[in-house]
């Protein structure tokens, strides 16, 4: 998970612009519907977008726009995929995608999940025959929302090396965990099990920036500080610890793809192409507890008001601080909801070639116009 | 997790003997039910100690022993405790452990769990007012070998810094996922989720060893090789990516303990003590699957026979294998079986002076000789 920062201060004209995330979810919907995505998947997905946007998760937020647009018109993902639900057991059950947008099936899972939950004490939803449904916070989020306790998990094409290994294996498999914390914000994990995402890397590439230590490798299997070289992540825990990153991604995939009899990660045709026209038959994985058949409302309240106040009043290192889990993408939601979502020049040119093309109007950012900040940066990267 | 390695090679006497698990466990059994345990609970402990020093997972053996047997004795462990279910919801129940053995809770509550995952597709157990219940893996792995999909979680007392923190707060809160492989051993994840586990340190540190880099650090904390000094582990990801196994230790501590009213990791009396007369009231947490309402059992074993197949024959770097998660455990089975688990003098000094206290015989190292092995060493550390 990366958090972009704003950054306008080169001043050398204006790099980047700032639109508010109502604005990119309706050009998002605009732009699926213009390839004949059906209302209901659309909103589905530009909700996801700008929701990924809105909290700073920009690898997974509009910038995939133009993406899904493209696995659209190559014949990829269905647009107008009808969704399917079988109940398997009294708290299980499986929705189908039928090569659909995966953002479109994950919320029907997980509100599907919540009403088994809600019925069983725990429940879990497989999605199969999917394609990939952006940032699992998302979906995990929308269930602690309501008052349950959220996990969602996926599978992907090789991206991560596996331990011991020279060529990607695992897909960066991401986790999400969301958590009620009644009266204020959930706390939320939602991470790729590789040391960086996929995206850090091409970021750091266009910045001429070198990578951190011990996040990627080249094409021989060797640790590379180029971006331009790198061919593969490392999982979670580098060359040294590795194989627990790789241990928790194989979990991930039993759980999204094996046991629902979807391909595995070797299996898939890579997100980036060359074939954008066969469905990669992606799976995921939902389960939600309601935590409130454990014990009251007012018990869980307080034991996780006392859990966060004591971690995060944690003493930090000079110039740092100790955030929860998730605290800084609320930190980006109240940076960005106040002052817009940055878009940077390259991404202002993507979006706008794409409204061309599909013979929609651009953004019009420059009604855009919002006071700038950059209190994200002091929440640490 | 740790794997020890045989090593009587330094000429100098014998510094190492080899038992097999069957008296380990017997002994454990014996020196449990001297301190009044009740015959099930001391049966669960030694079990479960046995199986973990049988897959090599030393620092959660039979080196616990003395352990155990101080805790009943000094008050925090209540030897002769009753176990209590209570079914909250169709797929969701919660066993009272009543300041047990968690060993003896956690086998409880995974079968309680196979039951209602039986008739659910899933189901979750949580463990309250626990104690420390071992290998994670113990509990995973039952269901497994039972065809079920298992999730073991534990929350413990503060080993691990927070991301950006100077002192420990989150505890090495394992994780343990166990997959049926049919016909074969089950894939088995079974881990901490701070970098090393803090047993790793107090090895290199008796063996005069330094740490390896970004593992541990110091009293200020900072990042420390010497292993006298380190005062706090670094969360998987070390210094900086260790955002992501303090989210993971995160998640594992609600699901634990906040979400079943039990305290969190600073809450807890620490396991080294002074204390070992108060209960320390862990929590845990068992999710169980029944993948076969999912698909066939066919289409399952295939699935899992291919991921396995494809991960193993991952090309690796000269000199190293591609493993897959359990494999290093399931390679020590095969050897400890044959030869038997390695004690080194210390352990065995130990163990004498437990039979010595506890007036029962010692047990007979001599007549457990067996052939050495030191085929451990080629499937890497």
């Amino acid at each position: 998970m990366t958090i972009q920062m704003a950054s306008n201060e080169t001043g050398e004209g204006l790099d980047e612009w700032r639109v508010s995330s109502e604005e990119l979810q309706e050009f998002a919907t605009q732009a699926l519907m213009a390839v004949h995505t059906s209302p209901d998947a659309a909103r589905s997905v530009s909700a996801a977008l700008a929701e990924a946007s809105l909290r700073g998760v920009d690898s997974h937020g509009i910038r995939l726009l133009p993406h899904y647009v493209k696995v659209v018109q190559a014949g990829r993902v269905n647009p107008t995929a009808q969704l399917s639900f079988r109940l398997i057991a009294p708290a299980a059950g499986i929705v189908n995608a039928n090569h659909g947008f995966g953002h479109y099936a994950s919320f029907f899972a997980i509100d599907h999940a919540m009403v088994l939950a809600r019925e069983n004490g725990i429940a879990a939803i497989s999605v199969v025959n999917s394609s990939h449904f952006g940032a699992a916070g998302c979906y995990a989020l929308r269930a602690a929302l309501q008052g349950f306790v959220g996990i969602a998990l996926s599978n992907s094409d090789s991206f991560v090396l596996p331990h011991n290994g020279i060529r990607s294996f695992n897909g960066t498999n991401p986790l999400a965990f969301a958590a009620p914390n009644p009266g204020s914000r959930p706390l939320l994990v939602d991470m790729a099990t590789s040391v960086v995402p996929w995206n850090r890397v091409q970021d750091l590439m266009n910045e001429g920036k070198r990578l951190p230590f011990d996040v990627a490798v080249d094409k021989a299997g060797e640790v590379t500080d180029d971006p331009a070289e790198s061919a593969s992540l490392l999982p979670l825990g580098g060359v040294q610890f590795g194989y627990k990153g790789a241990a928790i991604a194989s979990m991930i995939e039993i759980l999204s793809s094996v046991m629902s009899g979807m391909p595995h990660c070797s299996q898939i045709p890579p997100m980036r192409g060359p074939d954008f026209s066969t469905p990669r038959r992606l799976g995921h994985y939902f389960i939600v507890i309601d935590c409130r058949r454990l014990l009251s409302d007012e018990l869980y309240k307080s034991g996780i008001a006392a859990y966060l106040e004591d971690l995060r009043t944690q003493q930090a290192k000079q110039g740092q601080c100790v955030m929860a889990p998730g605290d800084k993408e609320w930190s980006a939601v109240t940076d960005r909801t106040r002052f817009g979502i940055p878009i940077p020049r390259h991404l202002r040119s993507d979006l706008d070639a794409l409204a061309d093309q599909l013979r929609l109007s651009r953004i019009e950012y420059e009604s855009a116009a919002f006071e700038h900040s950059d209190s994200l940066s002091d929440v640490g990267r």
